[in-house]
């Protein structure tokens, strides 16, 4: 169970109205990388957990405090849109080339649709969907796309600071710019504790023992003069398992043309 | 550009049909982390790296293999289809519980649709899409999510060879399995050599001046009775800027209600 | 089966080109409460209609009457796009500034695309998909969602409006508020029906006996001081049954805390 | 911001697993009006509200109840799929058919992606979208959504019941019927508040000055033999403004045929 | 403007439920090449059309036939639901295979969602969506699109009679096979019209003069071990302007690597 | 297996930056016919085709090509975006209409999220998806929406041109107009050559003797006034089979009204 209080986090204030930039902050609202991914994302990961404790605790308190970041967002751009220019103003935008671009670049449905509210979708309009998160029950792979999400949100919001020079908004985004920060090195720092509590070695490798072992130490180059043998990916021992990495030519390593069987007449597919 | 040879990088010889193994297998093909996921990614990320070179070159490697190994698993799925039953078998099935599985759970559109092929589709049939990739143009972004995509699809890989005990099947898993090891310390090596050679500490940090500093190091919790306060991301030094975390409770950092400006009165919010 | 004529239902002739509204136009025509959801919806559910008479032919009048309604939203769209500004006026934008907002706010697939022609989208640029619609077979359940389409739907009229001073535009538009008027309507005026005619009493009630009645007249709050015991919802008799409504706090009504039995080992999932 | 606690509001304890009845659950999760749509509707509706007061904290009070249903019913799911058949159990089945039709209908997802726990998905695997929910900033047809919302998820949990015997599902979800039988009367009193406080008469008639008058109270048929002038909808008192409802035949009302303007030479569109 | 009658185009009466079926046949009504595609592609490109006549006329007549097309498959498919087997009989189903691969293989939806009615999606649950037409002006590039949708959609209607023996259904979509048929030669001899009526002459060939000649009538192979030179495509003349087609190695026609210029570092590209 | 080279098959040499036009082009890169559809679409073609030989290996020839169209129209957007306006540039749109038209009409995703290069999505932002192409082993068909795909496209890229005036961007669409004259000539001559080697007669027309033949060769209509009897679809032999079109109004050919079967009443359907 969830509850609510009426207080932001952080403060979301801007200190003037700009709706061709509130059509750009649907990015990290509604977007693949947005507040709502990580949201969703951690709060299905907590409740998948199957370990009650501390890893359980962790990410349903990351998750919690992530409903409060779309909170934020939401409103520093509902705020952002007070005042947005109307289309009939478009006799104004005459002489006014700065009202032009944002009468070009601002968001319809921020209008139409929620009344001078945000959006659940991203900045080009799409709606946000369950195919960006995943809760796969295995906390090391699933930690490794937290630190991704982290990591790419950040950056997001990092160039989104250089889109405005507005102090409010701007002190909203550099508390963002922080907990992503400290985000991405709680799961890195969980990967550690994973290590550390013996779960994995930080490499998913599931049936292991299955595995075609040859390939698991090969570069395979598929590229007319490829310098990718001077890479540390290329040379070296293995992360886990002290294996030395050999850097090969992609080649056919059995034997076995890309042919298929012949097809179900009942199916009508061409065949001689 | 780009060439193409007619035998596949590893067999995918199934010992006998299965077309409801058939239906599972599209998971790892169209599916969030299947092969198409990862190729489109490596291919894009290739494209839109700035650096001619060593980076370049390697992603571009991985994403061209990546290409190989959505033929492969193709190929694995259209032989596994091969004598599948079709619907008018169902009077077989009423004294035959294993064929009733099969017409049951097989999936529809490889017979109608693609006449006894792949589709480019997940297990539950839903179309890829292009919302499952991302090429920021910042490498270490870019290698977390790569590291994500590659154990999230050995970790479905190794749930899918369970589901089976066909040993054509095993020896075409094995391979994925040994080239998602590899693959995961790849990108990790990846970012290894990303410090290495003066790009970034290992976290993305980018505006690091406009961060509220604050908040970088303190875990909130959001959580009665959370036991979050025992596990390395409550607690120790920061991985970098060696600061010391905290762990607090989440609170209102700063003196904002969430309340909206009156709205628009051409827009018709209710309003008091 | 259906019979086509050419004249419209009502005219769509705008006054003068304006490439930068028809954008926003696409909301009403493909958006998720547009003219193709509603001739969907009600389609769909005339044709789901078990009970032939006045029911079923109400609602397919309605669908019948929307796919019209398409026809003329496109149309009036169309002519809206006559002489739309193309790319290489961009050197004309230098001197004006009402040119610079079109080129910049205009829907480049009513170019590219359809050659001047709506699109099957909403505003935003995202296709129309059958997950607006629906048709359950409860004509109760329907019914209240057709009322919110068509207030939904007139809202988002209403503010295109104020967006546009072309009389021609406005004189379709003031067509579609009406019709949003009589169809807000006739879906209560449905649900009254239904409920003279025996079928309802106004709420979804289908398996009543197996509610866990208690339930069913809290309202229960998790909102640190929270007005809402202020409202009718809190207080007062229930709509059906002639229950007191209590207002009480969120909690854990049974004995159950969120935890998960131990896993499958062969799906991998973390665990102590 | 939200907080979390750890008990359930309701318990969710199936009294044995069902992996067939886990695979139709998904639609009550994730689907168009599964608990993820009501949860994330409210929540953006709260956000939006402009109006501190008694309607905002009434909207927020239930959205953050049903970040709680998604939490209730993803674990009574991930409970049903304890010892959920694996695909090795294919032989089993021979002499099984009940077995062979769990095999058949499982969801391969909630093995293969989440490690067994629900998807953020319906029931046929379609990923829980945004293009679900809306949020108006209009409260009238805020609710009527609001309304359809909860009388379609009560229709469908109310379906899901008859298709399960056992006790324990049944005791969830007959919480689930009575918290919506609420919802549909909350809402529903919601509007009456609205009436009540002055903000309408229960139509949206936003610029009701510039609505076609003579349109807004005709029933169109467009329907040979129609039956459709029996019912209230073609007959009596609107019921606003006391006009009378006529029934007509549909006809074109102005003259405008559904012709084009010459197209722009430079879209190549076909033209004499 | 559109008009409705009640009787089907042709009949849809099934001899018996066989809701296995009623699942596959959702491919041909809301699928990619489903009859929803149809009828919204043609209604489109009928509206969009700009030369009011026979083009306009024919587009239109065939995009109303359509509707009903949609009408008499989601009919066939409601009544093939008529007695479909409910969860409950899975104790049933413990001693009748036929009934598990059915209780395995139904679309839940079918039950959940629309009470015995056909949904808006594919076979896999897909919901349709715009994404799958096109409307796009110009003529021939259209009814080549409509050529294609009629040939899928009766191939996928050929390899669905395959899968019953019910002379109800067969007979129904024996109409399906020639309607099919008979469209593909409507939109074929569309384009021989066209090529009469001095459009086109069968090729799209906007902006010729601006197009890189020699590039026109070369087949590059990018293969080892290509056939292809074997084939019509790879040799003799052109269909239009009589040049002879060339084989050739596909290699760098210019001099052009593909690299990219210095990021923006405000951007925030890895670089060097 | 594939292999990669460095350079592009052509030129993609913009003379300068043009932000505004980068956005548009998006559409032939990511959109319903562009070039990733092809890529995809023939890829998926060539590993489907059951024959080896000249056919696939054309079809694979041609798929490995558009890899290398995808690569070259990205390479061309991200060129187009060096030096694209960043949005502090505000101010300096005060006095410049051309800055506000870029303004407003980029795309924000091209910064935000892929730091400087293309998206994998259409002018509008919808990501690409596997709902756009079609692999069905039937030769005839794929090559009929291959056709299509080639059609379109090049009406597409026609219309770009008409956009631009940089000399370098013309270069690079002069080619891919080739290409499409090219590619469109291709798929036909395919066709000429699977009806020289007996595999077709030109017309899907698998199942022929189960088709209601009465219905194969006549034309309804369903439109008032209708002039579709002009044309050569409606008039003449048809194009295999030697049979004479009809032309006649639509009507009801066997004897069923829509009407449904009485519901199962755990569905809860209306009805009398
Ligand atoms: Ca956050
Ligand atoms: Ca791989
Ligand atoms: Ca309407
Ligand atoms: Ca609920
Ligand atoms: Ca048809
Ligand atoms: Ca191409």
């Amino acid at each position: 169970m969830y509850r609510h209080t009426k207080e932001l986090q952080w403060s979301a204030k801007p200190e003037r109205p700009d709706a061709l930039y509130a059509s750009k902050l649907q990015e990290v609202i509604g977007g693949q990388f947005g507040e709502m991914t990580v949201m969703m994302q951690y709060m299905w990961q907590g409740w998948a957990c199957r370990t009650p404790g501390k890893y359980k605790d962790m990410i349903l308190d990351i998750g919690t405090e992530e409903i409060g970041h779309v909170e934020m967002l939401t409103t520093l751009l509902a705020r952002l849109l007070e005042g947005a220019p109307a289309e009939t103003q478009a006799e104004a935008a005459a002489a006014n080339p700065a009202l032009a671009a944002v009468l070009g670049g601002q968001n319809p449905q921020q209008a139409i649709v929620s009344g001078g509210f945000a959006m659940p979708t991203n900045s080009m309009g799409v709606p946000w969907n369950a195919g960006y998160i995943v809760a796969s029950g295995n906390l090391l792979a699933d930690f490794r796309h937290n630190v991704a999400a982290e990591a790419q949100g950040r950056l997001q919001v990092a160039r989104l600071i250089g889109m405005t020079d507005d102090p409010g908004v701007k002190e909203t985004l550099s508390f963002a710019l922080a907990r992503d920060t400290f985000h991405q090195q709680q799961w890195l720092l969980g990967i550690e504790q994973l290590i550390e509590d013996g779960h994995t070695d930080g490499l998913e490798d599931s049936r292991k023992a299955e595995e075609a072992t040859e390939q698991a130490s090969v570069f395979y180059s598929f590229h007319e003069g490829s310098t990718a043998h001077e890479g540390r990916w290329a040379q070296g021992a293995t992360l886990v398992g002290d294996q030395e990495i050999r850097f090969e030519e992609g080649r056919a390593l059995q034997d076995d043309v890309q042919e298929l069987p012949a097809p179900d007449p009942e199916l009508f597919a061409t065949y001689d």
